[in-house]
């Protein structure tokens, strides 16, 4: 297993993962375009090493800072030429790992709300190679449970007020989004999942705070408040008590296997049956799981009946 | 709306129901036939004196005791020679309340855990007089909870080891239950769902505890704790503090409305279409939310375009 | 270690142990007195073998069932002439082994909710033999956090209107709990506690249930329901999750030193100064923790100056 | 009543305040001298017309962003030199109030986390006009319950890894705190409380969101994270509830009481006796709610005994 790692760039990590990562080693790539070459080949080696027929590449780094798209990100014309460009500040490092795999004809699935495949320069790149990706970030504990209430309040006609959720976690991961700046992208995917479910404009709020005792394990806490007949104020509370890398582990395999079966029926593009397993899935419009579900469901079903 | 309510029976209640109900001036029945005699004509009468097209009735009184039921309650033949025994022992009251409403041809609902139409006899009389009828036990807080979750532990074959749930509240119902006879009947609703929905044997408990300081509030505490990959022990639990009357209310008015189309629409026997609105859906293999939500908006549609 | 261990009784121990209990070498005692004689004479034999000065006994065996105290337990005279009866009936384990440990001279204390020492024959003999003892039920995790909150309602006069809990535990502890009968016995040392110190009449309700996958942990929730200015009700809840036997653990120590040192220092009967350990303090009036730490510390301080 | 509601100053409220205060009729004073003599006059004027012995000034405005001191505030000499000043930025406004109260003789109470009387050239000139104050920030609920809980960890070496708390909010001082420079005042006051009481350097995090829906209700919750014997990792959280203003409301009588007492029995300066009312009650040491209680009885105690 270990023979078979190979560093990644520092090129457009952000200057939290550069103080965190062992700087001794890793390569300084020139340019993106060196960056995305270099993983590109590591990849192709391996799958000629062991030789396979299909490769699907798992994006599970650490949580990136927002970043802004430009003109230069609308087209893979014009992001072509730039990515040649001295510097880092092309592309964040996420979607340099999602042009690595796209040049190197793998399947790709990030599990993190990075950028990744999500600039339409990108996705069309991945379109003209004939490769499937999907995101964005793993759904994995609180978002979890939130795309199952939230619908059962629309379903009853329960109307949500306010939503607001705290979470604590001691990792890794936990680390880096105590820099505000990476925080904010992981609060995008977690908050909007409440209104876009029950509509209307709950009062919603999301913090995460990192607090190192906890080790891989997750703390969240949500209270919900709600009204019903009559203008009647309910209210819900749950505690989720998860271990992360434990919840994600069994997604990011079912993640690879469904994006290689789905490569190998000459899907490209998004793939909207893998919604169930992200917070903020790629170009769908179902955000509650029991329908996320079903439409897994069905795919598989018909993918078995194909086979 | 005062001058419409009409005295019921003390007929099959039991001792709590009997020592909490002011007796002065309730009629004592002779007989089962008796008290089915005198409600389903209070039925009719208000029906005439409205000048109404159907009625339905729905059973929203105090729980009862588990009823055993025994030979005569397996064919309406039989039942049928046994209501004009002398004594309370033949049926409970919720069953003399369901057969009232089958002698006056009125759709029957059972928002409560009592036995209500759930016995074969009666079941059979219904279908006879080609009444729709549906229950058993209104699922408005705790028990609709559980019936979102579970279902999202068992989607992400995450192992339910065990669930236990607290329930505290502090109106008639309440009081009602804090006998522990007829607890036993409402326990028996709650718990049985999760078992249902996730499969295997987890460990369910389910308490009930009279608190009157709560008036009309229900609070719940439910703690699950499950297994994931590696068999590592995770926990979520839920406090739900809602106000029961309120929350039951808006279900009360929507299935007396489904009801009335059913019935019109031509619909015997058990109503499955409704099985969204309670604890312990009669007849029905669905127990996870979603599932019985897609039945009734598909079934509404179809009503719908018939209209 | 495992060569000191000593095999206990099974006379008056109940069904539940008998049948946990495996039964094999176990010595069937012919009556209470031909136990107590061999269990003194274990610990006599430990105290010589050790050349040691002093042996404290600290009972930590399953709960027992409530024991009914007769006539028999009212003065030594008395229940010394019942010892040497056929049959288990006289006293239950916990007050056999009490009175072995006031039979060899050693400080005695009871972790339990058993009987042990407390009834007036065993605590007479006790003094008798000029042997410190205390009790019962060691304090180690909702009860102690009810020892705090509770004087918190009382100082800032918020009234108690009710407060629940609910225990669920994993442990041979709680299998032990699962038969009513014993459980009875748990439930009286932690459910006086709240209205001893808040005074009044608030509603309390305990209930411990055993929940296997929990193995070690013990999760409880606490739902407190107060009552401020202008009758405004609020609410308090809590959940603790803690490991039973390493919440114990250090106590336990701590209870061996100090009745040693009691006992060195010539203290015969109760010790009230040790009440900080323990839900139900024999003959104790303080059951606020603060008050109890208080207490402790200055006879601590007390027997440093003497030292 | 509303006859003797008299208008304050917009002199240094900052621009959250001045935004929320209806402009109109305010008046504008020229100088913090200028403000602090119509303010004291005004209670002067109070004092005389309902031909009172005493007044007692409590500040109950909403919190103030922190306020940096610089020399100026080290001696009234130079504070009392720069007053005079035109425009805002000598002093904050609950400084302000706090020496119009000195100013008129009255005893001061800041229920507030607002800078009040927290200056040497502040208490200085208390002290030269015999006047009690107490401070800061009333304690009505999250932190009146870390004030025991903490302590209680202590008492039984339990090591407190980690204190996270989430407070929601829905009324006027929620609005104020939602603007990030107000909210650091209060977390300061409702942080570090823990760490005094417990030592060592647990992480700690308290977060504040204004959340409309809750109107005057308070909900806090609070993840407490501990390390028992062998290091083993146990935990603790709770759900506080609560109405601010009926939590409020007693203990601001209570302090209008004591402090008029205080007053009349000579106390000139810091009034220790009254921590029990404070989350960072002022020259004091003792923060555990048990040890301030014990303080304030005893005092009590001694002003009955001498009455």
């Amino acid at each position: 297993m270990q023979r078979n790692v190979r560093l990644g760039t520092l090129t457009g990590v952000g200057p939290t993962i550069r103080r965190l990562s062992d700087d001794r080693g890793i390569p300084r790539d020139t340019s993106a375009r060196a960056a995305i070459e270099r993983l590109s080949s590591d990849i192709v080696s391996f799958r000629r090493r062991h030789r396979l027929d299909q490769v699907v590449v798992i994006h599970t780094a650490s949580s990136e800072p927002p970043f802004p798209l430009s003109a230069t990100h609308q087209s893979w014309n014009k992001l072509d030429k730039a990515l040649p460009r001295r510097g880092t500040g092309v592309l964040p490092a996420s979607s340099i790992y999602a042009l690595a795999a796209i040049e190197s004809d793998s399947g790709y699935v990030n599990f993190t709300p990075s950028l990744g495949v999500h600039a339409p320069a990108i996705e069309e790149r991945a379109r003209q190679r004939r490769v499937p990706y999907m995101g964005c970030d793993g759904k994995t504990g609180e978002t979890l449970v939130k795309s199952v209430l939230a619908p059962m309040f629309a379903m009853r006609h329960l109307n949500v007020l306010s939503w607001v959720g705290q979470n604590i976690l001691g990792n890794r991961d936990g680390e880096v989004l105590s820099d505000p700046k990476t925080r904010a992208s992981k609060i995008k995917t977690k908050d909007r999942i409440v209104a876009r479910i029950v509509g209307g404009a709950p009062t919603t709020r999301v913090s995460i705070d990192y607090v190192p005792s906890l080790d891989d394990w997750k703390v969240a806490w949500d209270f919900v408040h709600f009204e019903g007949f009559l203008e009647t104020k309910m209210s819900m509370q749950f505690t989720w008590a998860g271990c992360d890398s434990i919840l994600a582990a069994p997604l990011v395999i079912d993640l690879a296997r469904f994006t290689a079966l789905s490569h190998q029926r000459g899907a490209i593009g998004s793939m909207p049956q893998l919604a169930f397993f992200f917070k903020d899935p790629m170009h769908c419009g179902t955000h509650d799981l029991p329908g996320q579900w079903a439409a897994l469901v069905a795919w598989s079903k018909i993918a078995k009946a194909d086979a």
